[in-house]
């Protein structure tokens, strides 16, 4: 007789426990690498139809921000990794205490958190950084006006570009944030680069090639990114020893995407890091020896570090929602994409569509920049993700 | 509050539903490939902790030999493929009658299943195949006497080796089989290739490099595979052409791995095809653009084929159960294969070790075939599977 299972794997044996916090596109790709070893995954999500939560052995709902939840998920496991920041940092701690090993430590996610903090530590360890002034409420900005144009950045709750104003001068005070926040001195963008690094218990690092991020200067919004970037190959150098100190002052195993500013100067300046797999290292999967995916699992599970080189070069576009349509996606253009020669697409399995959510990513596989570049433009007209119901007014 | 929950999708939305019948290693790997697409993925297999159980989006426990488990199944979904050739064709036809895809068609199974139906249909079509004969039971092959020396195979049961017998001459034909056979022509043979060729449902095909088997000639073993195989660019080509002309013949949609002989004259001879991703294709994930997998997906979802060229030369080495150890699984030496550089493991996560049972690949890339060769033996080597259980005696 045919029974419909959701079997519990009761009898867990002896392959170690490591859970995610949140259930995205992350998980999603951390878990397609996890099973190449022997490894019980669990995730712990609000959201039971989550890309991450069927590729798990074990789903768990509950909120990642919740004290309870998180430590009820997490004392069962032998190690925990995040999806995201915004994750309750006193239970990750209370695990940590208890034995269970935590990617990255709680200490470094408490510092990159709050942007504040994380300023404060790039200057404390003599990271180059833009110049910041902190403000507690908006008012303070009046005390700043000599500091602008700057950057106005909430210390903590801002995400994939919310929470982020420019102000360029008196003017537009009135748009900065009325809570905790950090003013950012104004840099004279010349290119956006991020830096992935591993790095294992024993302190041993791998650098990805750094990838650069091209935005569209109308819309502000990243276009592209190619890896390797473009840049001098002393500018590299300069990029990878400043990544690896901001790895090691922050003193803890992980995988971390350390985002650069290079300005008109050639100055190289850290703009934030993510102590986590990162969107500028989803080509890696295809791209690169071992995937930033298979990399932090090599470190979870204390396996010796992979090998982050590329194998060819590759370019990245990531597939957002339409503009206009919301609620069950629709995919446009699928056929398109993939009659392309060496297009790999990576679509996340996200039920709802909303304006400017990240609903995949195309990566590109060329030699040639020119191929890279035509292929990223092509895919961004022709793949489009709208919904089912009919168009609404925006 | 946090409740335990494994989701049934209630709410399946638009996104098309495809089965597998089996949860091995194969349905393991499809899984991690589907993940790239829009699918809602259902595995049937008896084992609720096989590898692919945890991976898709339904798990349904079943017998997929069983016409009932198969059909019910089935009806819920878009397409169904197979794992392995011996499941219940009569419900996968009964399905096809009722509109569900099945990749490969009922028609194809019922041929290659049959070792019998398989030559005749080798013969029929005029594709190059050892000679052979039937025997439908042992005292047939008195009559072929003149025939041997000659490899008796079961019709139907034989999986891995098992059902194959070896009959050099008289003083052997007791130990050939009492049950309907065929008695192959025994081949001098050269080399042994694998060619693999994706069919889409408008009859455009994909070819991938032919790969060769090197077997270990005392232990009569597959030792390692190298991708591309290293034969002259005449004999390639008449190994795309029969595989070809084998796939067309067989009038499906599919992936199939086409096995080839190449005797001590370079005559090109079919020894079996498996309409399925297979174990000669495991390279793909990382050596080839898109990998047997994806490409099986491409076919399934009706998108464009992908491109089945390698990136770079690569070797695969099965891991297999040490002898002497039965029981839960027990892995020495990751830490030396992870360590190789540009060596890519995939353990299957299956509890139990048997002697001889496939626990997993070790996938080497390398420009130098001296390099592939060198760590495909260290891995076999120093990768031993155990088992927690004191040894038994064998």
């Amino acid at each position: 007789v045919k029974t419909r299972l959701f079997y519990l794997h009761a009898i867990i044996g002896k392959m170690p426990k490591i859970g995610i916090l949140g259930g995205g596109q992350l998980g999603r790709m951390l878990l397609q690498a996890a099973a190449n070893y022997p490894v019980q995954t669990y995730v712990l999500e609000n959201d039971p139809e989550c890309p991450a939560a069927h590729l798990c052995h074990e789903f768990y709902r509950g909120d990642i921000r919740n004290f309870d939840d998180v430590y009820r998920f997490g004392k069962q496991l032998d190690g925990i990794t995040i999806e995201i920041e915004s994750v309750n940092v006193e239970a990750l701690e209370k695990l940590e205490s208890e034995g269970v090993k935590i990617f990255p430590k709680p200490s470094a996610l408490r510092i990159i958190r709050d942007k504040i903090l994380q300023k404060q530590f790039y200057k404390e360890n003599d990271i180059p950084s833009a110049a910041f002034r902190i403000t507690e409420k908006r008012d303070d900005l009046k005390k700043f006006s000599d500091f602008l144009p700057a950057v106005h950045k909430l210390a903590s709750g801002g995400y994939d570009g919310r929470g982020v104003q420019l102000l360029e001068g008196d003017k537009d005070i009135h748009l900065g944030f009325d809570m905790p926040s950090v003013l950012e001195k104004k840099v004279d963008i010349h290119k956006e680069i991020s830096q992935i690094v591993a790095i294992n218990g024993a302190g041993q690092t791998a650098l990805y090639p750094p990838v650069e991020m091209i935005f569209n200067p109308i819309l502000n919004q990243l276009d592209y990114q190619l890896s390797p970037a473009e840049i001098p190959q002393q500018t590299t150098w300069r990029i990878e020893a400043i990544a690896m100190k901001v790895v090691k002052d922050l003193k803890t195993p992980g995988i971390f995407a350390v985002e650069f500013f290079i300005d008109r100067n050639g100055d190289v300046l850290v703009n934030e890091t993510a102590p986590r797999v990162h969107n500028s290292g989803h080509h890696t999967i295809e791209a690169n020896f071992s995937s930033q995916f298979d990399m932090l699992w090599r470190i979870m599970l204390g396996y010796p570090l992979g090998n982050p080189k590329h194998i060819v070069h590759a370019a990245i576009v990531n597939l957002i929602g339409c503009d206009g349509y919301s609620g069950e996606a629709k995919y446009e253009g699928i056929d398109d994409i993939l009659k392309m020669e060496n297009v790999f697409l990576h679509l996340y399995g996200k039920k709802e569509t909303r304006p400017g959510r990240k609903m995949g990513h195309a990566t590109i596989l060329s030699p040639e920049k020119s191929d890279l570049v035509f292929k990223a433009k092509s895919i961004k007209q022709k793949l489009r993700i709208t919904s089912f119901q009919p168009q609404t007014t925006v």
